[in-house]
Parts: C-alpha cells; sequence; structure tokens
C-alpha cells in the first residue's frame, strides 16, 4: 500500500493535501493508504497547538480559515515521524526552509520512495541555478518532479476549475501521481519538460511585475498583452539558453505552468499589485511592500535581481532585455518607460 | 515606386494608414511614394463630405476622432481610382462589405500588387471555412496574407506600444510589407501560417465570450486563466482538424495573433464586457447587444454560432468542447457551470 506524506502546511499545502486526501476517497484509489499524512511546522494559536487544531477540527484555522479538511488527512509535528514508511512524498514548504527540513527526512520513508515539489522558485547561488526538483531528488536520492500551474490556493480549495502541470522526465512517474491530483475541478496534465517548467514558475513573477508596470503607467490590454508575450518568449529563450541539452519545448508554454500561470500572476498577484503601485507612486519596492503585504517578500522582484545577477555575470543582459529592464526599473535605474525599448540597445553599458 | 492603397478607414483603417505614411516619411523608404491613399466611404459629417474633412484637417473625424493623421494620407471616394497603380493593398473593411467591394477594382491596381488583409474574420458558408486571404486573392488573383495581433486601434493611433503579426505562406512578401508597419511602438514579425493566423483572428472572439462567462460568475483568475488555455488548444486543434495539409504550427500560439490577441481581447473587448452581462444578469445577447452596444452587432456569438454548426454537420462538437459548450451556453440551452465540463460529456446528445 501506498502511502503519502505532505511536506508542508501553507494555504497551498493544505489545499493540495485536501485534493489528495478527497481523491483517494472518492475514487475509491485501493493501492493508497486512505490517511494523507501533513506535516506541520507546529505553533500555539490561542494557546492550542495547530497540530491538535488540524486534527480536532479539520480546518487548518491559521492558513486556510474557513475550508474544510477531509478527516483523512492527519497532521504530524514531527517530520521524521510524518514521512516514515511513506513512498510519495510532496514538498510544499516555502522556499528558504527546504534545506533545513530535508536532513530530518533521511532514513525514514521508503526506499522506492518518488517526490513531487509544489515550491515555486529555483536556487540561483554564484550565479547557477538550481532547481527545487533537482535539489530534492540530489539530497534524498529519490526521482522528483515538480507541479505547477494558475494555482491560487484558496481558488482551488473552494473547487473552482483549475489546471496544473506535472513535470517529470520519466513521465512514468508523473502518470503514477496524476490520479491524487487530477478531479473535476483540477485538471491535470503530465509532461516531461521539468526544466522549463520550473525556471516558468519563477521567472512569471518577474514578467508580472512587468504586467504591473504598464497598469500602473495606464497603458492598455494591447500594451500588457505584448508585454506578457514578449515576457513568455523570453522565459522560452532563457532555458533554451541555460539548458541547452535538456531539449525545453515550445509546447510546455502552452500548458498551465505556463502561460496560465503567466496570466493568473499578471492579473491577479501580489508581484502585479506592487509593481503597479510602484508605477503610480514611485514609492521604493521596500516600502510597497511595507505597506502592502504585512512584512512578506516579493517573490519578483528578489528572483529578477538573481536572474539580473547571473545574466551580468555572463554577459547576456542584452540577449534578455526584457527581464534586464524590468530588475533595472525596480532598482530606479532606468525610467519605466524604458520597457518599450524592446532592442535591448539601451542595455550596452550592461555588458561592459 | 511602390505605392500603397488602404482600403477602409474606420478607426484600424485610419490608424493603419497613419502607421504607414509615418513609416514611409520616417524611414524614408525611397522605394514608396510618399502619398498613402485611403478609400472612404462617403458621407456627410455636419454637412461636409468625410473625404474633404480628412483631406482638409488631416483627421478622421468620425472613426479616429482626436487623432492627428499624417498629410501624406490623401482620401479617396472612389475605390477604383484609389486603387489605380497600386501596388500595396491594405485590406480593412468591415468583414460584410468585401464582396462589393473588390469587383470595383478589378482592372485597376498593377499586376505585380500584393495585398494584406487586416479584417479579423473568416466566412462561413455551408459549413465552409474561406478565409478573407483566400477569398481576396482568389477573387483579385493576387498573392494576400494577413497582418493581425493585439491591435486595438486606438492604442495603436496613440503609438502606445503593440505587437503585430505579418502571415505570408511565402515569407519573402511579409519581408516587402514589413517596414511599412514595423516601428518603435509597433513590434512586427513574419510567420507562414496564414491558416492558424486567420483562425485565431476568429475564433479568439468565441473564447472571449467564456472569459466573460468565468468574470461574470465571479470566479478567479485561476479559473479565466484556464479557460483561455484550454481556448487556445481548441483554436491550435481546430486549426489542425480542419486543415490538416496547412502544417499549422503551435509557436503562432505563442505570437501576438494567438495568445496577445486572446489575453487584449479576454480582458478588455466587447465580447468579454458582453458575456461577462450575460452571465450576470441573464439576459438575452441580443438585449444586452442593443444596450451596450449601440446597434452594432457582436462579432463572437456570430463566430460561435456558424463554428457551431460547422462541428455540428460533421460531427465533431465533442472533439471541440469548449467551442460548443460557448455556443450552447448563449443560446440557453445549457447552464453556464457547463463550461467546466471539460471531457464534453455532456455532449453526447449532440452527436446524434
Amino acid at each position: 500500500m501506498h502511502r503519502v506524506c505532505v511536506v508542508g502546511s501553507g494555504n497551498f499545502g493544505s489545499t493540495m493535501a485536501k485534493v489528495i486526501a478527497e481523491n483517494i476517497v472518492a475514487k475509491d484509489l485501493k493501492d493508497f493508504e486512505k490517511e494523507v499524512r501533513m506535516f506541520v511546522y507546529d505553533e500555539l494559536i490561542d494557546g492550542e497547538s495547530i497540530v491538535d487544531i488540524i486534527n480536532k477540527k479539520h480546518e487548518n484555522v491559521k492558513y486556510l480559515a474557513g475550508i474544510k479538511l477531509p478527516e483523512n488527512i492527519v497532521a504530524y509535528r514531527d517530520l521524521g515521524e510524518a514521512c516514515t514508511d511513506c513512498d510519495y512524498l510532496v514538498f510544499v514548504t516555502p522556499h528558504q526552509f527546504i534545506t533545513s527540513l530535508l536532513p530530518q527526512m533521511v532514513g525514514k520513508f521508503r526506499k522506492d520512495a518518488t517526490g513531487i515539489s509544489l515550491i515555486k522558485g529555483v536556487y540561483v547561488n554564484d550565479n547557477k541555478i538550481e532547481l527545487m526538483t533537482e535539489l530534492i531528488s540530489d539530497y534524498l536520492h529519490i526521482p522528483c518532479g515538480g507541479l505547477m500551474g494558475a494555482n491560487i490556493a484558496m481558488n482551488v480549495a473552494k473547487q473552482e476549475f483549475s489546471e496544473t502541470t506535472i513535470g517529470f522526465s520519466e513521465p512514468e512517474l508523473g502518470e503514477k501521481w496524476y490520479p491524487l491530483f487530477h478531479n473535476r475541478y483540477l485538471r491535470v496534465k503530465v509532461i516531461r519538460d521539468v526544466y522549463l517548467q520550473q525556471l516558468c514558475g519563477t521567472l512569471k513573477n518577474v514578467i508580472a511585475l512587468g504586467g504591473g508596470f504598464i497598469d500602473g503607467m495606464g497603458y492598455g490590454q494591447n500594451t500588457k498583452a505584448a508585454i506578457l508575450r514578449i515576457g513568455l518568449e523570453e522565459m522560452y529563450e532563457f532555458a533554451r539558453w541555460y539548458y541547452p541539452a535538456k531539449n525545453c519545448q515550445s509546447l510546455t508554454l502552452i500548458e498551465t505552468c505556463g502561460i496560465g500561470d503567466l496570466i493568473a500572476t499578471s492579473y491577479g498577484g501580489r508581484n502585479h499589485r506592487c509593481a503597479l503601485e510602484f508605477a503610480k507612486t514611485g514609492k521604493d519596492f521596500e516600502v510597497i511592500e511595507a505597506e502592502l503585504l504585512k512584512g512578506q517578500k516579493l517573490q519578483g522582484t528578489l528572483s529578477a535581481k538573481e536572474i539580473y545577477q547571473l545574466l551580468k555575470a555572463r554577459h547576456a543582459t542584452k540577449k534578455f532585455p526584457l527581464f534586464t529592464t524590468i530588475y533595472l526599473i525596480c532598482n530606479k535605474q532606468v525610467p519605466l518607460e524604458t520597457i518599450f525599448d524592446y532592442d535591448g540597445s539601451h542595455l550596452d553599458i550592461e555588458e561592459e
């Protein structure tokens, strides 16, 4: 019997644990244990442990308030215990916690386990990109794919129709995960192109900043559509440039992990909202983050900086004029209107 | 010396005549006559001929009020005279007038002329599709390509950054047109895939209705992105099914004639606005058109019906469940929420 452990319990983690737990029961997936384990970083809510609250009330009152969780989700406060004897490992923690969590799992889960990362974002270290799926796979010595798409957690939790993409280099592994996620309100497609899929999850946040600039400057849908589309092309070119041997496919752009997520993020996400405010008010992003996000950090500006540093180190800023220009605008080095200088001629100085 | 005639002077015709006339002067295109002729259907505006007004005031006060036209645009009230000795013919009239205009041109323009159609839409007759580019080409015996993208006329007229796609089966002909359209605010790309390009221009209006339904029902960006994306896929499948020998390319979807136009139309166009109203109020489309469009007809509902009839006649409604369902929703044969039944199981009866 297979056993699922969801590592993480934020709004997206709780939502996807809910999808899996619902599917095991509703589809009567006989090869799976009914119990879906969810590792929860324990904390006190009005004096009571969140782990106990979830197991008693079947609601994540902190991160997914108002949504009833299936009773076959069981919260664990110890990660080692949670993943013991599990062979389906779902990673859905914030980006920055993953390296401290992985060591707690070593030697606990089954040897034939596979992982799937729902974490948006890639590591950029020393001007090198490490995909979250690679990091998990290398550390735990298990195959690991990714799942991403236009999946705003609360909308999926409310069973509003959405789509998501599973990416696995070995498609037969992707097919193993498919029944756990696919249902009538979450339409799943399995692809092989895990590199472009993972990059899309990060780079789309940079392009969404550009979409926010356009809206903040007061331009119409022509112009916004143009920036998103050029951004999509640049995401593809970036993937082919950085991973020339990985056979990145343009068709991946047409999946929900590509264009779907880009649209949803650029019309509804926080990167878009903060960039719109930036363009309208001229305030620094630090100020806007503090005012609008209650202490949370913006992913797009951080990714824009990391990608920019990588491009600069490799003398490739002119090859990716939109990514580069969006960073320079965020940093107030060039005016907003520079986003339309699509030939990159203003970037000559960057290459020196 | 080449000579350009723009057949049509609505808001998009006037805008694109402006782009061409500006480019000939600004780029000093020495192979082209400075004069750009524009055929204008003459009518009286406060007692004065619109043709005379355009030639005197350099403004199309009826269709593009407030925008100064270049002085090298010359308005003609006689189409035969306008196109005499011209070899670059731009077609940008409303869909329904083209068949009455073409006979007036026969024998007037140069024998080595090429055409470009900026008309959105295809003819559906007897369950067959005729592309506007084919219709022009067959009638006038000239090669004819298409130009389309996310090009809301007033935004382009105000020189707001946009993109457009030129489609020609013979790319060298597309390259001949390129310098007339491309400039710093209108980014042009030439492709060969004229069939999918032209279909996108029509089918995107059907999908935009779907986007309007989602917004009218109050769903979030996840769901809207999903419907647009599935629509994009269905546009591609339709092109490959209807034109199996025309080598339609998925890459065309990533051009502005594909995803760009779909985004702009689904977030800002009149099909989207009326569909949103339909979903919110339950009124019939005829009523909504009368209330919101001041007598203009909606393209999307007409195209949805024509495509539906074609699919039904060919027993292919289940192959294109989104197109089919959007039509059935417009016609109030199925409820709005049926749009999420993506497997097409509700369409069994349609196939009988």
